[in-house]
């Protein structure tokens, strides 16, 4: 059910997720129309989303689209939400813990998720982020594709999670198969540096399989390290 | 037959040829004075086109050269169209759906343009826009490259074309081998951004190729899915 | 035991090294937070680095964190200093003649870090900064991991050098296993720039490998004579 | 023997040359103090040159060096001119046709210059600038290193153009082994867009051989057309 949220709420959200649109395309994590951010706000039962297919030239707060968690338009003479938006909706409903996801395709994670494959956890620069491999969903069916394709897509990624027993704030982000990254976080500032750091390191995985002699993941205990060095009660990185 | 135009209209033409070849430079498909915008008007049989290795940092929209569909220039001082204006010409002749083409040796496209391979359909960012292989055509003969070698490079595309009964506006552009990309649609705006996805598709598939495992192309039905979601009567993607 | 520095000459450090690490992202060695430099002013015992995990859009020189050698922090008010910096004063106590250090995760350097190997000297542009390979350190244990480990990251960098009897200002960088590289200098400006080489000369490294049909290393006199022709007493690069 | 040219061309030529300078680092040719571009005036006997390892930040038209064809530097109180200066007099002893040489370490062409190659000619991008492969020296010994190493880098650059008899405006660029890219040109312009270019065709062909399935060299009619549509009495490419 959803809360009357006032106005100036809504138009702090949508203040944020335009911004955070806007940042991909800055960080050159898309071109064109492609990508798309959104936050909830889980009280109110409001998301606000990117509109649909809008070129980032041209963007403005004022055109994110707020939506239900049933996906409902709320707002009159409203654009129409990015036709992601029923992946978010899966995502928001089965990981509680996070307020913001981010759709892109950035190079270097569409690489891998067109390869299908789980990015290791060669370095640190991974590990701070993501506590371990960066998962990649297995293909949708005929059937998951031809019927609620984008629902479905968060289902297959919430499948992976509780098959593996994942923690979707240690493992922020995964590659949805032949498509591309979802990364989420508690803020839409995280999600955008989970996007970030999640490219970057699938540019520096591709490369260090081109040169590696041999197999070279990082040991259990360096992951252990470096993640619980910026996240957790024993975090010592950043300021308090 | 020539219908005279009023200058407002091939003004317009004008300013957006040329704007659109300023943007590939913006956009990275070209350095120097490599590639070539064009835009038709059926009704009136004029092409505006780029003209023949100027510099972008100079390049104004006066300059832009109106020729009929025979290549002939129409207006007195004008500069001389770009050299590739026969493999226009013949495209727009043979494709009467399109409006605009793009010529561009952006550096991922000519990769495989270099290798004489299509580009497989290995992810949704493709199919998205290309239903299907990105085909490149096969390489001239001594005799089609020594006479008319413009047109010939585009009857080898319509060609290829014909040959496997592609529809120009599902498959927006080619290879042509050894060379570069062509692209085109329905406006300049579009046929610019197919160059742009074009390129970006060739990086992905390089790469895609450098670590699967296996074989990995999209299964059909999700190239159908996204196609269709973003072309035809039951497109979602976008506004209305 | 520390001398009190003026507070003019601390201010100057405090620009040199906030100017060095905003350089760092301008020069796209970093994104986000990543990445560290500090300063040394060996008579008064004081080292400048940067705050822990603080953005570079809102970096001010004001915030640079001062400390001496045993790592206390030595003015109040202070933010946290960088997590790396027992690395820092490991390398500082055991390099007596470098002055400035810097840490960054860019992306070439990061990717023959992840694969474990030393940068072999391919070229000039190599040899005109590293007299020889670029080493990479050892793995560190677990227990080298689990206590002290920024102050062990140090132990494992000065024991590569001593083993091979290493000049820190013939070589004046390292990659950490798994992690990045460390450069230094006799000033920040030189530190900075050892940074930049590195990683160019790891991306040439890279691609040198893959289109290599042999083993290419350069002749020894030719790493000499570009190394001599910038360093030491017959260098003739550059104004005096 | 040394002709005094006017101030005003002097002025002319610096200008000329220090803002080709600054091109390279712009158009990311170069980085750091990296690179160097050199102008005769054969009448005059004079050449004009970059400073040894100035800065681009801070790089200015009066920095330029004036020296004449011995390397005797012709202004007082002037700045060394480039260590490479004996390798741009070398040519322009050797190949009467230039005006202008121009010496950087961008990428692409270091990486084909360390792995001791010729880059083949894969496609018309190549063709249009470069007639036929753009050929890489032979190592030189210790003894052309130890004396008069950049005199002798002359001196293996002329000594393969002599060998295969080729005409240096045909192919008006070399990569020096292990080292990197020397163009040349009738202008600084000119000479200056054959580096770009080299560096495009650089890229363009590692990636070429990554992905190509079989050898794909461009047939020797592709090359001649390309190159005589932009060179020659019969070109037809550009304005007039």
């Amino acid at each position: 059910m959803t809360k009357i949220l006032n106005k100036t709420t809504i138009d702090e959200m949508k203040a944020r997720v335009c911004e955070a649109n806007l940042s991909l395309e800055q960080s050159k994590l898309v071109v064109l129309t492609w990508g798309n951010v959104s936050e909830i706000d889980r009280e109110a039962g409001i998301i606000v989303i990117k509109p649909s297919g809008v070129p980032y030239e041209t963007m403005r707060a004022e055109q994110m689209v707020v939506t239900d968690l049933d996906g409902n338009v709320l707002e009159e003479n409203s654009l129409r939400p990015s036709s992601d938006l029923p992946t978010h909706i899966y995502l928001y409903r089965h990981f509680p813990e996070i307020n913001a996801i981010v759709h892109t395709h950035s190079k270097n994670a569409v690489i891998w998720a067109q390869s299908g494959r789980n990015i290791p956890p060669y370095g640190t620069t991974h590990a701070d982020t993501f506590y371990g491999e960066i998962p990649c969903t297995r293909q949708l069916t005929k059937e998951e594709v031809d019927t609620a394709y984008e629902e479905n897509t968060g289902k297959v990624i919430v499948e992976r999670f509780e098959k593996e027993n994942l923690d979707p704030l240690a493992v922020p982000g995964i590659l949805t198969i032949g498509h591309g990254p979802f990364t989420w976080g508690t803020s839409v500032k995280k999600a955008v540096e989970n996007s970030i750091v999640l490219d970057e390191v699938a540019h520096m995985a591709l490369f260090t399989e081109v040169i590696s002699e041999k197999k070279t993941e990082l040991p259990k205990y360096m992951l252990d390290k470096h993640y619980f060095r910026k996240h957790g009660a024993n975090a010592y990185y950043g300021q308090n």
